[in-house]
């Protein structure tokens, strides 16, 4: 619509019938006309800012890499289901604490005898050993919400670290428990490992490790066997440095993304000394300033587990610090950043096995919260970050079968040796599949 | 703003510098104000169009269940990369066939003696048996794309499935593939499972049994086992009727989302008659034209996987009827419709255990394609159906645990028993994690 000078709006003096007093028939029609063009223009103008601006055009149809937005909207009614179900009755009550009140939480009864009733019940089963081939039966334990992440892309990374975890575990008859219900609405976030590790331990007696690990930590050493030898005369191996720990006093001297927790009586009493601290709201956040104000350097945020754990080591170590090992002889826990970007200098010149800085075992992905909204670091960079581990420690899986990624950053494949008629006689580079290691002592 | 009256503009009569011709100061002022104000109205409705139909009006901070505009600009760079990586030369002149040229498929160097060579193997090293307490290695393969789904809310329910394939195979010794690798271009999409299950029969020679399924079936009934006793004399073992497929001719009278595949010569021959249908492009075109024109029914698409295999099967009767097993005494796949809606009257009925109608083996969702952005059936529907199922079964690995959800639609679980000091007492309610039942034969 061409505008040769500027239109103006007239002034109306008070009618209320809305036609203008005294104006002709044909004018009243133009003035109706105009009007309706109004309308049609600021429509018009409407219109063309909601495409430039959202790109909202695509209603049904359109490219088969998009998503409509009938079924972003289908997605949406679904998804909102899912993240907000209602609370009920007693999930209110439960979220307040009378401060008059004597409540103490509990994980669970007070069980004193845990050795013996394990003891005991894997001498009457004995087709549930607690060690095979000589090795001592390990669970590995993760996890993550119910419900899909806030952030889209978080469940796809969670699907290829549990992918990645599945294939360590497979090369090392780990069995794997992949949690996904809050079985302890106090309990909620980092501090649902305690009553889940819990729960596990008391279920399955012929298991000897419950082995905590991050949905955000991947395995990145396939060969790597842990030394459970080192651990015989321990209970809880964590990555950390005792001078940290006890020296320091530093809130970040070890790291409780991936632990190995015995199945023992003493384990029982450590996780109960360790869980009063957690429960959601004003416990969790008042446990939050005393930890901030013991630590230095911690930010003001509500008690987490790790802070809460550390806290426990130093002011009771006489109690639990002769049967914590604090490893950093190899990356039970491997920090992310700075170990990325040297994954093309391992292959170079390392192998896996080493499960150190020269090949790390776990590299763990601290601060990047792809599934949340609010992470430490540029989500780009945790993304293309993660993909890179993900792909290093596929490439020592897929050369099994022949076939390794095109680069770290690259989902592709490519072959690395032809096909033969004669499949058995190639070995594959790191003897991972079939390695020639048994028998190892039962720890 | 009220208005008392209609406004009209007026006309105007060839006004090139804007200026109405010998119109006052003062009413040029009020011309330009209302101008003005016209601007701002429409830009007003423009805003508020926009806040009340896309609800744009969270820029940075929000709510922690919002995903804000900078992290989805990041997610939607990062995802564009690792979705649509450039073809490289060699992916281009793969997608092109010279109808000149001889090329014939291959799924790899013709094997004629694998049952020797894998008898060999197994005598070479007893520490790698076929089978373990009497029961024959089956190995569970599975597998989705290595980029983020088209669907976001299509990752949460992959992970959800891997999840339950994780706690069926950890309760009954089974190992786990989960495929993210595109092993051979040409065998795309459903054919990837061809150039797969070959490559980890010739990899895993201690493995007798391959068991392929779809990433959209999940097992929900966590205590039957397959009845590996009555395959003995078989080696390909699908759901379906020999009426359907030898009498009606049905392209659906099978389903290729879950099926075992013996580790043996057989199943190589069978891979490799099976995949010349498969190559993506010219091949696969044609092959769709041959079985639409076959199949009665049967839609005009590309040939897959499923159509392929029973055009084998009838045509090559002789060749291969012998040793497949079409079973359908229970839901080796269990088409989703019709069963989801029943869960609850299975509850109340019923145990696991029966794997068939009364309580479904696997309930697989095709036609969902949660993934992707096509579907048979209306999103919310299978999305909500496949919330249940993951639950259904998820209740039969909680009570394990002393817990249930609180409804099928909810992802909130809530305790069945008290916690006690004597946990080994408590058995779990279907005997699922330390059965009585070991020492099958091996088969």
């Amino acid at each position: 619509m061409r505008e040769t000078g500027r239109r103006v709006l007239p002034s109306t003096r008070g009618v209320p019938n809305g036609r203008s007093f005294g104006m002709p028939r044909a004018k009243q029609l133009k003035k109706t006309c105009n009007n309706f063009k109004i309308t049609i223009l600021c429509g018009f103008v409407t219109i063309l800012v909601l495409r430039g601006t959202i790109g909202v055009g695509n209603f049904g149809g359109g490219d088969a890499g998009e998503v409509s937005e009938s079924v972003a909207k289908q997605n949406a009614r679904v998804l909102e289901e899912i993240r907000h179900e209602p609370d009920d009755e007693e999930d209110q009550m439960q979220l307040k604490i009378d401060p008059n009140s004597t409540f103490v939480y509990s994980l669970g009864p007070k069980i004193s005898d845990w050795d013996q009733q394990r003891e005991t019940w894997l001498k009457e089963n004995p087709q549930f050993p607690s060690s095979i081939n000589g090795r001592s039966r390990i669970l590995l334990v993760t996890g993550s919400p119910p419900s899909p992440c806030d952030n889209p892309v978080g469940d796809h990374y969670l699907l290829k670290s549990i992918k990645n975890k599945i294939d360590y575990c497979r090369l090392h008859g780990i069995e794997i428990v992949y949690n996904m219900a809050h079985l302890d609405k106090e309990m909620a976030g980092y501090w649902a490992k305690l009553p889940l590790i819990r729960r596990l331990m008391l279920s399955h007696p012929e298991v000897e490790w419950i082995w905590w690990m991050d949905s955000d930590a991947m395995f990145t050493d396939m060969v790597f066997e842990l030394p459970l030898e080192k651990y015989k005369d321990y209970n809880f191996i964590l990555h950390g440095w005792d001078k940290e720990i006890y020296g320091r006093k530093s809130w970040i001297g070890l790291n409780t993304g991936s632990f190995l927790l015995r199945n023992c009586q003493w384990s029982l009493d450590v996780l109960d000394a360790w869980a009063p601290m957690g429960p959601k709201g004003q416990i969790r956040d008042e446990a939050g300033r005393v930890l901030t104000a013991f630590f230095e350097g911690r930010p003001a945020f509500e008690a987490d587990d790790q802070s809460a754990l550390i806290y426990m080591f130093i002011t009771q170590k006489k109690l639990w610090g002769d049967k914590v090992f604090l490893e950093n002889s190899y990356y039970l826990h491997g920090f992310w950043v700075g170990v990325v970007d040297k994954y093309e200098e391992m292959v170079r010149n390392y192998h896996p096995g080493f499960g150190d800085d020269r090949w790390p075992f776990v590299t763990h992905f601290v601060g990047c919260k792809p599934c949340g909204s609010y992470a430490d670091y540029p989500l780009e960079r945790c993304l293309k970050s993660m993909e890179r581990a993900f792909n290093f420690a596929d490439n020592q899986i897929l050369q099994i079968y022949g076939f390794r990624h095109q680069k770290l950053g690259s989902a592709k494949v490519k072959r690395t040796r032809n096909e033969t008629a004669l499949p058995l006689e190639v070995k594959d580079e790191f003897n991972i599949q079939h390695p020639s290691f048994t028998g190892q002592k039962s720890l």
